[in-house]
């Protein structure tokens, strides 16, 4: 038996993935010690409340409601409490006392990264947060270390399961998003208050964790433009897929350049987006997340699994966990987060992509003429245009409505225009929208999606 | 500007690679400096010959046929020429040396490997090889550290280019084995020599590789069962389309439990096998690769991405370099590969999996019951079995060739039958296989494919 040096190791939190990354500690201790060339010493686990029903039992001599004790002397601190405070408080005194941190803690990196990043540097202390974006989807370390000699242009991320779950239920069982809500709720895929993630607060944390990593950038998630799936509704979606897409809800973050080519900064931004069918994102399907690459010299890679539960997250957890013991057992300080590049990040109005817009018109000579020249007017190229004849309540285009053709009537026959654009600026974009909405030829804006993946 | 401490960076190899390596960090230097916290000075590339062509202009002043002596006082020396020698020795003296080095040489770390990590274990130095296995996607980096806290249970692999661009275009062109080739040629996809791809060499490397890491085990690549491409007909491919399958070239590598569930060894093997349509590696199209894994607290997780070629490639070397360089910064030893779990590598023999058969045999009362009993004989339980009566040259079932129906005249029609099984070993399907090859009903076995992914 070989004996190895023991590392101290305290959790905060026994959440849904503190108590199993506690439990596989216990369990599997010896098999990681060999691993890590170290031993992995649980000295407690600190909670709230001693007497809370867990969903991995634990000796019950571990836990504590003591947590800034339990840090003191810890060679690693894993923070699954999850939320601001006292996470950032217990993290910072974690880190001040030299120890490693390990966190899943998405909220706090994104709003707090920056402070956690430079006192890690100060004092020489390494944080490793793999189960912060895409559970158990290893993303992290390889944006960090993988991709550090390459330039990451685009990233297309399916990061929030909950969301992807409901919209996924809409295209494929035909759902209502209230239906799919309870559906998802009822299997346990959606909290009691599933605000954060309908609304893509959690996607938009992610994707300033993910567009800090990638561009050497610090991108805070106030600085993310977020979009939820909240107006997203079944009759979309089906139109979506008659078209030759899926929505799901994107975290996209990218370089943007300019109309010379070079690059003007970086955006990241949550919203939902029509995706191509044949895209291998428009494959992913449930509660799974997915996170989509594009390289300057690596191409497109796709990284794709389970992207929540307390089990693939403790996995993910546990990684980080054992890379950490590897460093304390090679000595050194840890190597700090390059934001270097600090590149300008940009607000929305900046980003460029494809639109499909739809509106109803009236159905009446003259209407597509003025509508394009609309786009026109805002610098917008139009790439195609389909127009299809509305039914109307009184019996259709070839009923009784249908004889005031060509006149002008507010009540007469309407028509729907689907228009796609080529690439255009978002604040072009927006400022041709309003134009239409206030338009005499146009009765109704009824979509405006952004196109990605193409 | 920042004045970072100078690494001196040697490169063996101006291929495909190495020239990319070399002109990207030429190019790149700067940021790359500034993601590893230190300068990278390309001291010098090693070459067979100076006058060669190249796929990246590279200043003549850098090119040396002197390999050996551009190492010495190298801190870390990229490995790009391939092959077993002179890399080997070059290896051997870097490393002895106490430069931390990387490579894409997966056949060197297939065949030499265990010599090569001891050596860096002993004098604290590092190797990093992330380019050996799916070219520009990250698999060594998640294996050996994201997923060090958990179980991999499993690795299907589609880890060569050529043979999945060939085996695709039999499925979506329907071309022949040998006019598939003939177009990966002409498409710069395959060598002039292409046979250490279609003979299953490379993907056994590569196996081995993943293997030694996902099971913490030395899996020498002679313990590596491998069967080719060049028996794979587009008949085959074609009915298993029909059936809902497609016809991948896998790596499998996987933990072998015995009937009581516990744990009797591990197995690498490469094999063409049948992947139902619906599963992710199906969707794999082309010269990409692919690595579906399955952890115990993971779940099933898949990388995605280009496999091969020059330019991908030098994005997983130049992320290990950058990573080489951000260990020398920390300073301390390198951390050991760890095969300390050394579970038995089993024979192909051991391993369990589904099978399909087909065979072709008189179609006439009992043949099935006797075919049925030579399964039940070897323990080989029978899951499905269709059968179909085989066109016979002299006009099909319905022709004068159906009049001799049940009798027992060899030239008397025949029927397709095509068996699937449960689960069995190798080692009794193999016996049974034979068995049926030499009975009296069995007019001819066709195919034994195994299936993965179910």
């Amino acid at each position: 038996m070989i004996e190895y040096r023991n590392l101290r190791v305290a959790i905060l939190g026994a959440g849904a993935v503190g108590a199993q990354v506690a439990s596989m500690l216990l369990r599997n201790g010896e098999e990681l010690a060999q691993r890590a060339g170290a031993g992995l010493e649980l000295v407690g686990v600190a909670v709230r409340d001693l007497d809370a029903p867990r969903t991995a039992e634990l000796p019950r001599e571990l836990l504590t409601t003591d947590a800034e004790r339990l840090i003191v002397g810890a060679d690693i601190v894993v923070e699954l409490i999850g939320g601001l405070e006292p996470a950032r408080t217990l993290l910072l005194q974690a880190i001040g006392s030299g120890a490693d941190v390990v966190t899943a803690n998405k909220a706090l990196l994104a709003t707090h990264g920056p402070e956690l990043f430079d006192l890690a540097e100060q004092v020489g202390a390494q944080l490793y947060y793999e189960a912060a974006v895409g559970g158990a989807i290893p993303i992290i370390r390889p944006l960090r270390d993988s991709l550090a000699g390459d330039r990451v242009d685009r990233i297309l991320g399916i990061v929030n399961g909950t969301t992807n779950f409901i919209l996924d239920r809409m295209d494929r069982e035909g759902e209502s998003l209230d239906a799919a809500l309870t559906t998802a709720r009822e299997l346990g895929y959606a909290e009691a208050d599933p605000t954060a993630d309908i609304t893509g607060v959690d996607a938009a944390q992610k994707a300033a964790i993910l567009a800090t990593l990638a561009f050497h950038t610090s991108v805070p998630v106030d600085s993310v433009h977020r979009e939820g799936i909240t107006e997203v509704t079944h009759a979309q979606v089906a139109a979506a897929r008659r078209a030759g897409y899926v929505i799901k809800l994107l975290a996209i973050c990218e370089r943007v350049l300019g109309a010379d080519g070079a690059q003007r900064g970086v955006s990241a931004r949550v919203h939902p987006a029509l995706v191509p069918v044949g895209h291998p994102l428009a494959t992913v399907h449930g509660v799974n997340n997915a996170v989509f690459l594009e390289a300057e010299a690596a191409g497109d890679l796709m990284f794709y699994g389970a992207g929540a539960g307390g089990v693939p997250t403790a996995s993910a957890v546990l990684g980080d966990l054992v890379s950490a013991a590897r460093r304390h057992v090679a000595g050194g300080p840890g190597v700090a987060e390059s934001t270097r590049a600090e590149l300008p990040v940009l607000p929305i109005g900046d980003v460029r992509t494809r639109y499909r817009i739809t509106l109803h018109v009236p159905d009446r000579p003259g209407v597509l003429a003025t509508v394009a020249g609309v786009f026109s007017d805002h610098g917008v190229s139009v790439e195609a245009v389909e127009q299809s004849i509305d039914e109307s309540p009184a019996g259709g285009p070839g009923g009784p409505g249908g004889a005031d053709r060509g006149d002008t009537g507010a009540a007469g026959p309407t028509a729907t225009l689907v228009i796609g654009t080529h690439e255009a600026a978002e604040r072009d974009l927006g400022a041709c929208v309003d134009a239409l909405a206030a338009s005499d030829v146009v009765d109704r804006v009824e979509s405006v999606l952004r196109v990605e993946g193409l």
